[in-house]
């Protein structure tokens, strides 16, 4: 299965010019999950030819400005070209408020579907399943309550090898026996075995997405091993009392989660402004993570060309 | 006295990457308004490089999106920027409650004193004053509760002339008298006219910001040759009944107006995305109103360089 992520912003706090604050788009196998949204989120979606309409889902980590003032207007300007297909937003409970409030000083009542479907602040669940995926929030320690997301690909049935059906004139209604590791009796009377008509699928994705949060062990037994961890990284290393007194974590801390936890590969973000060469960081990082990249505006990761 | 306006959005309803929505600044002898703030305003603001700490002012036309959802924002980045002087933002009342709420469910308590001052549903009144310029509302009609904005620059005292005081040993508590028209009487007892002192300033400015409105013939009088009146175009001329339906005007409404109140110049704005060329509107309303200009982000209009 496909499943690529988008970086729109990765700036903590002041969006500039040139970095945006916090906003991601996962797409699993063609389904869109948007992940905080940031002041100008929908401009940059505009930008990188991403039709926001496709957006089913929304995940907002915590109600600081930069992880969601975009979300007021990407939600009108969806309304404003004529989306009636249903809209979900999985955010702490007093968002709901902020944006029925929004859209009632506007005298606004949209014209599609919008279900809120508030976290717990206290417990970690499925907010989300499907036959492909399942989504949960895992709690982090910020200075407001604040969530990350957990994404995981179903593993997939095996795939049937292509020409097998015509030579055994396997009838449809069998696929998905074969699938789920049926074998196949030949008109000759040969028992065919499965791993002879079927191949293994794609393996299954798994991306963590952390921020806001401090440096916090207890995260790592439930992104192990994980494709790929978001882990926000907004100070360099000397900074860490800095760090650590406004919720933040550093390059420092940030790779050593990665390690602990073994994933494959380390994202980082949510700069500090103070930072113009974020090479400085990358660098800092690897020297406890190798896979480590940086998080910029445009940047596309396909799981499957990341190292394994 | 100085006297610029900067635009720095000029779309209606959806914001696209080159055309965003509505705000403007207005610098008025070194005292800087904000008037409307659409999403990414702070962003423009650093683009064109107004410091954005200098604004303490801002006044928001109505509460659909595409005017104030960049406010909370920026009111977040001035917080987060170390901010300590006050702000004033002059609003329908309900704008009150939707940053309260914000900054509430930030656990954010600004470090600089906001003031918020509720405009008037049914009252033009001025909103602020000082020696130098006064600023009304003025109720415009759309679909819900919207009020456009009148700065009346003041009418300046007459300047001495540069040599005046030294030739005629004139000290400095007089300067006032003489700047409001008195006469002096030189050593040698001859009375020396104010006319031969001092000369006239430069006229007083005055703007008049008018979004959204359908075409409206009470504001005639209000703005009657005025230096500048900005009036939304969101529509070309054949799409007047839908200008209507939305509580918009079309480009020669906008001319008609400005034609009718004998305004110096006209800038028109507030585009709908459906045109690409705005070339298009601003030759359709220059059909009406010559002295018309197109409303585009970055463009600064100095009063004292436009038509008289």
């Amino acid at each position: 299965m496909s499943f690529k992520l988008t970086i729109l912003g990765c700036n903590s706090a002041v969006p500039t010019k040139e970095r945006h604050p916090t906003a991601q788009l996962l797409n699993a196998n063609e389904r869109f999950f948007l992940i905080d949204c940031g002041e100008g989120t929908q401009v940059r979606l505009k930008e990188y030819q991403l039709n926001f309409q496709r957006i089913n889902h929304i995940f907002i980590s915590h109600l600081h400005g930069d992880h969601y003032f975009g979300l007021i207007g990407l939600i009108s300007s969806m309304h404003l070209l004529g989306r009636n297909k249903d809209l979900h937003i999985y955010a702490h409970q007093e968002l709901k408020s902020i944006i029925d409030l929004q859209l009632s000083a506007a005298n606004t009542e949209l014209n599609y579907p919008l279900f809120f479907h508030p976290i717990s602040e206290t417990n970690e669940q499925v907010l989300y399943e499907d036959e492909k995926i399942s989504i949960s929030n895992v709690i982090l320690s910020h200075t407001i309550k604040c969530s990350g997301f957990i994404f995981k690909e179903k593993k997939s049935k095996r795939k049937i090898i292509n020409d097998i059906i015509e030579r055994y004139n396997i009838p449809f209604d069998k696929y998905n026996g074969i699938k789920e590791g049926a074998d196949w009796i030949a008109d000759s009377g040969e028992i065919i075995k499965n791993i002879e008509l079927t191949v293994e699928s794609t393996p299954a994705h798994s991306y963590a997405f952390c921020t806001d949060t401090i440096y916090n062990e207890a995260l790592i037994e439930k992104i192990k091993e994980f494709d790929l961890l978001y882990h926000e990284a907004t100070f360099k290393k000397e900074l860490a009392d800095r760090a650590n007194e406004t919720g933040h974590s550093t390059t420092f801390e940030a790779a050593t989660i990665a390690k602990k936890s073994a994933v494959k590969n380390l994202l980082i973000g949510h700069f500090s402004q103070r930072y113009k060469n974020l090479d400085e960081l990358l660098i800092e990082a690897k020297g406890t993570f190798k896979n480590t990249h940086l998080a910029e505006s445009g940047l596309v990761l396909d799981f499957d060309k990341l190292n394994k």
